[in-house]
């Protein structure tokens, strides 16, 4: 199935479900509208990366047994509940890393804040947009175990489904957890260990929770057996790693018209990425302690990113990260090769792991 | 069964699902350790106030049905996840209440601060305590649905168990919404409708979800009919109800010492409780200006927190909360008689009721 047609679906599943919670809200009162407002706009746009995953795993399975297989309702639902969970974990991921954009527009607690001021209310706004923000993940994460249960009532695979989607929230979390860790312990754990501790944490928030789950969930919905489920996680992790390490390039050198973020964003959030890792251990004692006073300092201007920048990439650790992404490309491919799965997903799964390994946004 | 081998069996439940995340968080590292002490943590001491309502939903039906049915695996297991749920409203509450106490013990996000300073990490500890904070009651509420899950697998009412815990998780998570909204929002609404947002925000975030969820939860996966549900939640209703106003009037009046909060809580958090709207409406233009402009100065100190409560009491507002109380009390007294639920629970449920809504903390 093309892409698009994908988007749309999971995108039309999205809106059915908002328009549902918004008229079970009316009990709540009119002052809830702001919230179911705001949950609502977390909804919109966005590449629905993991929805992607989770429908091409499920017809990789699916169509191998039948080629005629259609997607259910329960499909869309499993893929529109994965994109409300992620817009759950974005939602507190940019409150942690005070990112004040997302795909271009206010993140989410800078968007309650606005609305806190534009009707004029008491207090502080600033305060009042990251309380509220803080709520908002957790309505988000609500709505998307409501979204999951709703599809798997009638689903006979809906035990192994609940296990791995319990699986990745808590893989996503203490990923997410470690990451934020690392901004402030690397200073007290060994350097030599730092890209180490990168992968772990890249593992664990992006090989698992954007990829290599997604794709599993999908599967797993279609009944996959173990083999299929092994060629898949093999398939996924990887791409995921490539995937994350992409991420980290585009966060130190992405375009921020293309990405929607700010350039450089990652050297200001303090991020200790494997790029950052690699850069680091290639710098002599001045360099490292250059790089460390300026990561995580959110004053940043464009010309100090500038510098960073070049310092960075005369490392060579760009082009080290380059290749990594080349070899876990290499690896994800071989995971497909000969695999009990159908032929037309295979060319779907591994277009969609060029789109985003090679991605400039 | 007495109320203190509720508490234990909830407790060891609790220890026991500890000890299984604590066993499969070995593959995220030596640094993980720090996030599942932290949740665990979360965990200790506190009333169980749900789990014991809970329990009693299951005992009143299913007691009535058979005297000598016995709690099964899943029962404790539902039991305990609610406190583990409650455990993460409570993380994400008190980061947005800026509490710095938590049952007398420093609350998560300042706790996750001190870990910062004392293991000597770089960068703000405070910030770090709070981004932490946000991701440790993501945690706890994963936990809590592993859990649910877990407790569900082979139960035959698991579909109307969990559409109770959704409905749960949303009302709860809207209540404290509208909770926060009203701290900033209550300067340009109706002043004569103070008192009904307060009520909804009570119904919601307390009524509903601290005491008649619970209940129902339990009922429900005791298997109970339509009438034994309407019963209990026409009684667990003005229950919580009353439990609400109590905690109005302890977040004004209460003793330190007992409660683990320091004094005047509520009124240097700003909260729009149902006291603090029957209060104002009492005062003259003046009277309202001096507290609107008490409320929510989180530097008040000890003699003008003695003058406010001194403000408040001669309007006589407690006195109308206690009537309240007692309105709701009698109400809930009556809503059980005749229901066709398990006496001895009953004579439970009302002496759980007693010491909810007659509590000093």
């Amino acid at each position: 199935m093309p892409t698009s047609q994908v988007v749309d679906a999971v995108t039309a599943r999205l809106d059915a479900f908002v328009s549902l919670m918004r008229a079970g809200g009316d009990e709540y009162g009119p002052d809830a509208v702001l919230f179911l407002d705001a949950a609502a706009a977390t909804l919109q746009g966005g590449k629905r990366l993991r929805a992607r995953f989770c429908h091409d795993g499920w017809a990789s399975v699916a169509h191998h047994r039948s080629p005629d297989a259609a997607e259910t309702s329960a499909v869309w639902g499993l893929c529109a509940a994965l994109e409300i969970f992620q817009s759950a974990a974005l939602v507190h991921d940019d409150l942690i890393d005070n990112s004040d954009t997302r795909r271009g527009r206010p993140a989410s607690h800078r968007a309650l804040e606005a609305a806190h001021r534009s009707a004029g209310w008491s207090g502080d706004a600033e305060a009042f947009g990251r309380a509220s923000a803080v709520l908002l993940g957790d309505l988000l994460v609500a709505w998307s175990d409501d979204l999951l249960e709703d599809s798997l009532t009638a689903e006979p695979e809906a035990v192994n489904v609940r296990r791995e989607y319990a699986r990745m929230r808590r893989d996503v979390t203490v990923g997410q957890m470690l990451d934020i860790a690392e901004e402030s312990a690397w200073s007290v754990s060994p350097a030599e260990q730092q890209l180490e501790r990168a992968l772990r944490v890249a593992s664990l928030k992006s090989a698992r929770y954007s990829i290599e789950q997604p794709l599993v969930l999908g599967a797993s919905l279609a009944g996959a057996n173990s083999r299929q489920l092994e060629a898949l996680r093999a398939f996924g992790r990887p791409v995921g790693m490539a995937f994350q390490l992409r991420d980290d390039l585009l966060g130190v050198f992405g375009d921020a018209a293309v990405t929607g973020k700010p350039a450089g964003d990652d050297l200001r959030e303090g991020k200790r990425t494997a790029l950052i890792a690699v850069a680091r251990g290639r710098l002599d004692a001045e360099g490292q302690e250059t790089l460390d006073a300026a990561l995580g300092d959110t004053t940043l201007g464009a010309d100090r990113i500038r510098e960073l920048q070049s310092m960075i990439e005369a490392t060579g650790a760009p082009d080290e990260i380059e290749r990594m992404i080349a070899g876990y490309a290499d690896e994800a491919d071989a995971a497909l090769s000969g695999a009990p799965l159908d032929a037309e997903a295979i060319t779907d799964l591994r277009a969609l792991a060029t789109a985003a390994t090679s991605r400039s946004a």
